[in-house]
């Protein structure tokens, strides 16, 4: 799509016709007017079949033909192979919009999509969006606009709009969310996605003012640059993106040759790239429709401090203080003045560290527990206060109301967790405009979310403020297919300013001590050879090599293990390098993503990389900032910051290297697919990086090389 | 506790008396009474109180001295100082048990702790079982005996029985199973312990035939041997006991001086301790729920195989495929006849890969589902069956009796997640016998407890007919408080048949210059003090020592560190020790843990145990499939295995060597606090191990040495 598309008449159409409608409330093709009139819908609407005159009172259209002009929005429920010709003449009538419920497309296989290419290239040509194929529809309750044949009561709305590559599944999150007194105001099945996308939606609701929260069920985005614009553009406009991302699929067809590229996999590069721009990823349905139920209600402090909790079970305390701890969520430490406050306050057996014990006793004494609450917001290192409260009818009439002025007085994230509410206390919390989700654990799970958010949000914008220079110089290196050899790799990386050891290719043993002398003692021998990736698995490495005499040895050993590799090898030389003294080997990498382009990747070296799976990957390009946020994400950072007396090691120099691999591969992303300098070499802080091994994989081949 | 309580009294009375009984049905002393009356106990019921002649219609006793003899259970609601003396009067009149509701024990500290105390030495000394104090009390729904005051409709009753050290956390536990259609047979609020403990409890419960599953919430066991007979007791019944263990405690006051200890903490001494046992860990209140669910309804298949999932909704599909991967459930990879027999069943566009989406259309067709369920359970591979529906009220009628049909005859495990279902729903459900959960997500992670459980049940009956004989001679070694020097150290590992290196003790540079040509070159020179516990870190090692010049040079530098450390030091010696061969290092130790005595650790060499927390601990004693299991756990046990051409290494070796740590750190439990054996060289397959160094520590100075 390369215009953007006007969803304005979809969502919030002044008339609307009904393509192959019908009577009743129960069938597909009578659900839409069903509930157009049990809403109240205020526009115009059109039915059009020519089997009646009349449905449900209104006059019924013959054919398109007869429409008048400038509908702002069809609704198609007809069989698939009509869907096209329908909207071929619904053009000629100038209609803005179209959603197609239709199923029989590209979803049943090689039949269907074909007839899905040419709905493809109808929105293409003639700019009309359309919603689906195969989609449940959509609503937008404030203008009472339902374009579906869900079952939906619409008795709630509240500032949410929500998108689902699953129609079933976000039908759900919409009943489970009603349990919970909260409704969407819009909500879309993206079904087929032939004309429209998951992230087309993101950037329309992203601009709706009175839209607060955007959730979301996605299998997988089509286009990394509307996906990353509409990110963008939430974050612009402070609006919540909260995404259940499903679907742990590998790089498949793209599988590939280096280490670098069989440790990718989109899911963790979706993760990663999620975290950088701050969309919250979720990681079941309770915690989707918690974290949006908790983004919506709950307000937000200026300050960041941590979590305050006031219970009234001792044993739901220590679960929330568990759940804290596991989640990475602050329990704030108390300051002197609120303990104080709260020991004269409180009964002698409360327990005052946070969480704070208030026992059920409290009850009793209700102003007591305002009192505790009030002194506890005022703490300047509370940013949210989670109260538990439990089952408790005959006291839930009672307590609401202060909670409710408590909660509409503080700016404070400010939350209820009423564990077994029934429907009468859910609606009096409600009522009372009170954030409340009902589990210990699933409360400090949602609040996780929002405090990390506010605390990334943040940094973020810090972030963004600061301008990002290029390190390097967009430079042009000779294109290739597969790969090359090592020698010529490491130029190429320098090239890009990545330092890599002094060294010269021999092509005998004579040049091999010549150039050992040049360099200096120790030296590194290795085979030059493009049909060996992995050189010291077999025997073509030699490090610490000290005199002309071992240079003459290590120089017929390696020759000797490269023909048994392979009698008919193809050797382009020794090379001989200087030996690089102590640091911390990791392994940096590029990859080509089908929807994420180039990417780098970071990994902890040597075997632990493959046997802790400890490795980042991030989209290019990357800001400095990105790269130290990769390097601290690694399991193995500790290492980098120096344990037992060794270390810190050259954190910057590495980062930068992050970078200017970014920079590379994104340069040159019309033929390189992979890149692997693996080990890299971090020295000690202020000493630099040496890149010591050098594996590029150019286009085309790439897949025939891989083993 | 030394004799076993007789806990049957307490759980089926034929007799009640309540002390402080009330009227009404609201205050804490009325309510066991109206619950009583409400269930329709049919026991006798004797009221006392001095205030009233008659209460609800029971003639009410003026004191317990004209209670008549022998009555099974009192339950007490009066004031904590009243509470001993009450008893000691019930006691006269033979009362068999007791619960008691009072706070104002231990929970409110000192004041209350010389109470509890006393109430302690009343159970020790009559024998009489105490449930409390500060419990919510216990009900047992069969012989309809409730002594509690929550708010209980009691309208299920299933083979479950619950305890928890929460009374609140087990009351919402109820209330949240309630709305499952499920009920607690037995339920126990184990207040403050004070005679009766939760695994007395779970003894009691294990040994009741009707009973068929086990949950519990616990903060903290208290007795390991009782806790370890009730766990065994479960097991011998094939009762799956399911625990949330709340509360990550340090070690505390036990912070001791070695790697070892500051690597454990109960919570993960639990959990291994837990898997060992197979006693089934869950992390949240849903899981708790599920699983407790899931457990009590589900049939089990006698063969060991994995999951198949029919869904209606292909994103509901993916959500499960994703979960089962996340918590290492197999997804059944379907025989060619089955997949056959759903091709020629389903409609060309159904998916009948694993998970099988049928596609909402089914809905039309119910015998097609039905028929695909059956082509499915009688697939070797297919251990548990899952369905997956949603909402659909007006299909539930149709499609619940069919369902039922299928779970009353097979017996496979078939579960129904039913998302989104409505009140009626969920009662045709459970009317229909059917076993149903309710989010995609929780209905995986509730499956994951219930296969896990059962592979592992086949794996424990069959470890457990192996006799474990033990490896080593129990010997005596000569106790002491503090540290001893790394020579007497690995004399004692010998002693318990770990291989050290070859060494000697020297006191000036001649004697180490004659005990490295003893032993041949290259040797090891370490430093003997015991006033240095990390020696690598000061520089008083020096590995590689290949000549007597270089033994001089050592042996100079040695000292000169050690002085630089300390010029005060008492140095022992210097120890000449061979140089051991290439392998891959890993730390094995022991400490003493005040719950689980001592236990073994396990943990992968060098920085990593530190960097990536990658270490493992169990209770001794261990035999030798104990051992394996615990290197089988750790991250790194890949690198153990074998990868990049080297390995495999001696894991059997290593797995004797946990053995003997667990049976020497058991004899010698009366002075051992802790043993920190780092690094164990694990040679190649067939070549054992090495133990580098030893740190032993004795009680007493343990706290002192500490760092």
């Amino acid at each position: 799509m390369k215009n953007k598309l006007n969803l304005e008449p979809m969502f919030s159409p002044k008339s609307i016709t009904i393509i192959g409608a019908s009577g009743g409330e129960g069938k597909i093709s009578a659900r839409p007017l069903y509930l157009l009139r049990k809403l109240g819908y205020q526009g115009s609407i059109y039915p059009v079949n020519a089997k009646y005159n009349e449905i449900e009172g209104f006059p019924c259209f013959q054919d398109i033909e007869s429409l008048p002009r400038d509908i702002d929005m069809a609704i198609l429920s007809i069989r698939a192979t009509d869907v096209l010709p329908a909207l071929e003449r619904l053009a000629k009538r100038s209609v803005k919009s179209a959603v197609v419920f239709s199923s029989g497309f590209a979803e049943i296989g090689e039949n269907g999509r074909e007839l899905q290419q040419r709905l493809t290239e109808f929105v293409e040509r003639t700019g009309i969006p359309v919603c689906g194929p195969n989609s449940l529809g959509f609503f937008n309750l404030k203008d009472k606009a339902v374009a579906s044949f869900q079952q939906i009561e619409a008795s709630r709305m509240d500032p949410i709009a929500f998108i689902t590559q699953s129609g079933a599944f976000g039908t759900l999150t919409y009943k489970m969310l009603e349990e919970m007194e909260v409704g969407y105001q819009y909500f879309v099945s993206s079904g087929n996605e032939a004309g429209v996308d998951f992230f087309d939606y993101v950037h329309y609701f992203a601009e709706q003012e009175e839209i607060k929260v955007i959730g979301g069920y996605i299998e997988g985005a089509r286009d990394m640059e509307k996906m990353d614009n509409a990110i963008r553009l939430c974050q612009h406009h402070d609006k919540p993106l909260i995404l259940m991302k499903v679907g742990t699929s590998q790089l498949g067809a793209n599988a590939a040759i280096s280490h670098t590229s069989s440790l990718a996999g989109d899911s963790s590069i979706y993760s990663s790239y999620f975290q950088q721009r701050n969309v919250v990823q979720v990681d079941d349905e309770e915690e989707l429709i918690d974290t949006i139920n908790l983004f919506h209600k709950a307000k937000t402090s200026p300050k960041r401090g941590g979590a305050a909790i006031v219970t009234i079970s001792g044993g739901a305390g220590i679960v929330m203080a568990d759940k804290c701890e596991q989640n990475n969520v602050e329990l704030t430490k108390l300051m002197p003045e609120t303990i104080t406050q709260l020991e004269e306050m409180l009964p002698a057996f409360a327990s005052v560290k946070n969480p704070i014990d208030v026992t059920a006793q409290i009850i009793q004494d209700l102003d007591k527990l305002s009192g505790s609450i009030r002194v506890l917001l005022e703490d300047e290192g509370v940013e949210a206060l989670v109260i538990y409260m439990q089952i408790g009818d005959p006291v839930a009439p009672v307590i609401i109301p202060k909670l409710s002025k408590i909660a509409n007085e503080t700016n404070k994230t400010f939350v209820v967790c009423w564990a077994g509410a029934s429907e009468k206390t859910k609606e009096m919390l409600s009522a009372g405009g009170i954030c409340w989700l009902p589990t210990p654990s699933r409360t400090i799970r949602a609040l996780k979310n929002l405090l990390h958010y506010n605390q990334r949000k943040e940094l973020l914008s810090e972030k963004n403020n600061i301008f990002a220079e290029r390190l390097t110089n967009c430079t042009e290196l000779e294109a290739f297919e597969g790969t090359i050899n090592e020698y010529t790799g490491k130029s190429y990386l320098r090239t890009y300013g990545i330092s890599t050891p002094a060294g010269n290719i021999a092509r005998n043993v004579e040049e091999a001590i010549e150039a050992a002398n040049t360099i200096g003692y120790p030296v590194v021998l290795k085979v030059l050879s493009q049909q060996i990736a992995h050189k010291s698995e077999v025997g073509v490495v030699k490090i610490n090599v000290n005199s002309d005499a071992e240079v003459r040895s290590s120089f017929e050993e390696i020759m000797l293990n490269a023909l048994k590799y392979d009698l008919k090898i193809q050797v382009d030389g020794i090379l001989v390098e200087e030996m690089i003294g102590e640091g911390v080997e990791v392994m940096v990498g590029s990859i080509q993503d089908p929807l994420f382009g180039p990417c780098v990747l970071l990994g902890l070296g040597g075997i632990f990389v493959e046997v802790f799976k400890d490795s980042v990957i991030r989209p290019a390009p990357l800001t400095i900032e990105d790269a130290k946020e990769m390097i601290q994400s690694i399991k193995g950072y500790d290492i980098l910051k120096g344990v037992r007396g060794k270390g810190p090691y050259d954190v910057h120099a590495l980062a930068e290297t992050l970078v200017r691999v970014s920079e590379l591969c994104l340069d040159q992303k019309d033929w390189l697919q992979e890149l692997d300098i693996n080990p890299v070499m971090v020295h000690e802080e202020g000493k630099g990086i040496t890149a010591l091994d050098a594996l590029f994989v150019g286009k085309q081949e790439a897949l025939s090389l891989s083993r």
